[in-house]
């Protein structure tokens, strides 16, 4: 199947044609990430304030998304690679520290990306429809790409991977973040835009034109399953 | 000054401070990426073919905005830095292989991220408005982000640097990929908004949204010349 | 008090003043590497072979140092961290992979370096006198140096530590790599002589005269203990 | 040629074979490290004080052990690389900033290990028996490993390199540093033991005893050249 034409940017215009998508078993992972409670559940608030209200009312549409496409996508993503004996790694957003100092500055700041989760609360659970099994590799990391922030770069090489497909959350932050670097440490990437999403769908659209073609190629699940 | 409340994205709408513009000189140094003669400069073509006129045609408001803005910009303030006695540093993209091996996946695809340019050829040279002086740092990479491609990070904890003014092009690309993992890198990065550039303004728009207040603060050069 | 001028090495014999033993106990992080059951506790074997029992005879000496000093020393100095309240981190070697895939050449090898322990092996534990208590930082490597194979240089950056504390083992083997690579992250390394142990005491003397001035300053518990 | 049974370590003494020496031409580079004139050429001080003289006397054998044998093995194996149109790296140490502010800390010392010297120094250059030629690959650091300090792993990684044949000084610091660095991000390792020297002959045989058959093979230019 030859790659898509979808999510072409002003640099890709005048390009035909961007291959054909191939997938080797042997050399490919899978790296779903984030897809923790914290950032893909709806935050359950026992007296909701007004703002609460407010915030629930605006994340809705993200999270009814996540719930009728994003997660259902990984999940079939997720048993074809486990049914192929492929290899499968998950990152994570954990502070390993109970002050939360270990977190890199770009997630100790006010606003929407102040993080602090620990291993065992709630929020920082993979959510259970995605729970890793055994041989399956996670990664826990204070950072928002997964290369910069551990040694997911390292062992992708020791084993022999040179593609990685990527889903999970946030498509322009974490997403994007890890997207960037992998394709900066020559890894073939495979981001999957319907196992992907971010807060909105204005911003999904344009973090994804942004990446297409440069530093991976935005594909689906029926053609990324169809290849495998 | 207080920071301003442009490119607010829907993550940070709710929040209404961001904290003041400060610079440390000391520990604050200036980042000028791909500023070369290959990216910026319209190219010159003796016999253009019907397809080298609409590409000259579509980037054209590109090379105007570089010439009436961005250029002057990045201008005011490498002269501010330097009268200031700050650290300057500069990033390229070289190929230091004839055969351009040593280039990144995402510089060894085909279309317009196919980049090979050599040390010495007049497409990898920094423009002469901004060409560096003696005692500032050029980092030559085969990659977008200049963190991953590059010992800078090493260098500027070496020299005392958590703060860094980030200009140059595109904006969407290595702009984008070196704020992203230089906050992953904890430091703070102050991102000029008419001292880079996208392909096209609405690029522009989309990634200064995506990047701000989360990866750094978007802020204009007044507001930073304010600053220092 | 004056760091000593034990272990001098031709490269530093003319020098006569290598400073003071100061400790910052906000900067200053412990790092107790590889003490780990496969590496410090003699192997329970049911029917050895003449192989087995030479290779029990030629080793005898090092559990034994071992368990008379090294371990004893690390205990002292972990106590004396904790009662501080100091930053306390610990490395270990552990595959990730049934398969071993995700080891590094280096310890895929055969002989005394391939090593595969996996997560749950008794060899895999830290030995239970040192086991690690809340907040205090776990590395997970299939390297020798926890540098190289781990995130414990940017964690280290983000908590504000610009100096560690070095015990374990192997001498020569991680805890040098680890010694060498922290030093050239620039930071401050003080290596416990009798909280590390090489295979053979001739081994622990020449890498400490090689590591001693240049990588490290080589100080004793007693020593450390009087600093904190 | 099986690989030899010289500098056994005390780790090593029951294993019996370690191979074969075989090189694949395609992914095999040299790494030449630090032959710079401040390293391996006698200093010239016009009026020697009686520390110098004690000095220059010290370090004769050093120079000479260079000059016989250390130099000449180096000349032999650039020139078959070059014949063979194989891959060559030079490392060097040099300081980026006038005032040595981007030197890692352990060139930032008093005593032996205090390094600056700047680009265009003569204490900087490579000697001129090896001087680089065009499409052969320099790398600039401030620290003691190659790896830690520059971007050869990645460029590596990207030209399809997977075994490095290293030579240079000295043997216990820079050229140890680099071996265990390149070996734990999974290189083979050839380290060339007439090709690379520390400061005594004692500690030269000291730490390739350490190094061999973990990091890296210890062989001599004649097997080497005959593996070629």
């Amino acid at each position: 199947m030859r790659v898509n034409d979808r999510y072409l940017s002003f640099y890709y215009e005048p390009d035909t044609d961007m291959g054909e998508i191939t997938i080797d078993r042997e050399k490919t992972a899978l790296l779903i990430i984030d897809m923790q409670q914290v950032f893909i559940t709806r935050p359950k608030i026992e007296n909701p304030t007004e703002s609460d209200r407010y915030q629930a009312e605006r994340w809705e549409p993200f999270f009814k998304k996540i719930d009728d496409t994003v997660l259902p996508c990984n999940k079939r993503i997720l048993d074809a690679f486990r049914a192929n004996h492929m290899n499968v790694c998950f990152a994570k957003i954990i502070s390993r520290k109970k002050d939360g100092s270990d977190r890199s500055l770009d997630q100790k700041g006010t606003g929407f990306n102040a993080l602090h989760v620990m291993e065992g609360d709630w929020g920082g659970d993979i959510v259970p429809e995605l729970a890793p099994q055994e041989d399956e590799l996670i990664f826990t990391k204070t950072t928002d790409s997964v290369v910069t922030g551990t040694n997911l770069r390292l062992l992708l090489n020791n084993m022999g991977i040179d593609t990685v497909v990527v889903t999970g959350v946030l498509t322009d932050q974490c997403v994007s973040s890890t997207v960037r670097t992998l394709a900066d440490e020559s890894f073939k990437v495979w981001l999957v835009e319907d196992a992907c999403m971010a807060a909105t769908e204005e911003i999904q659209r344009n973090e994804l034109e942004i990446l297409n073609n440069i530093y991976c190629h935005v594909i689906n699940t029926e053609e990324l399953l169809a290849a495998l």
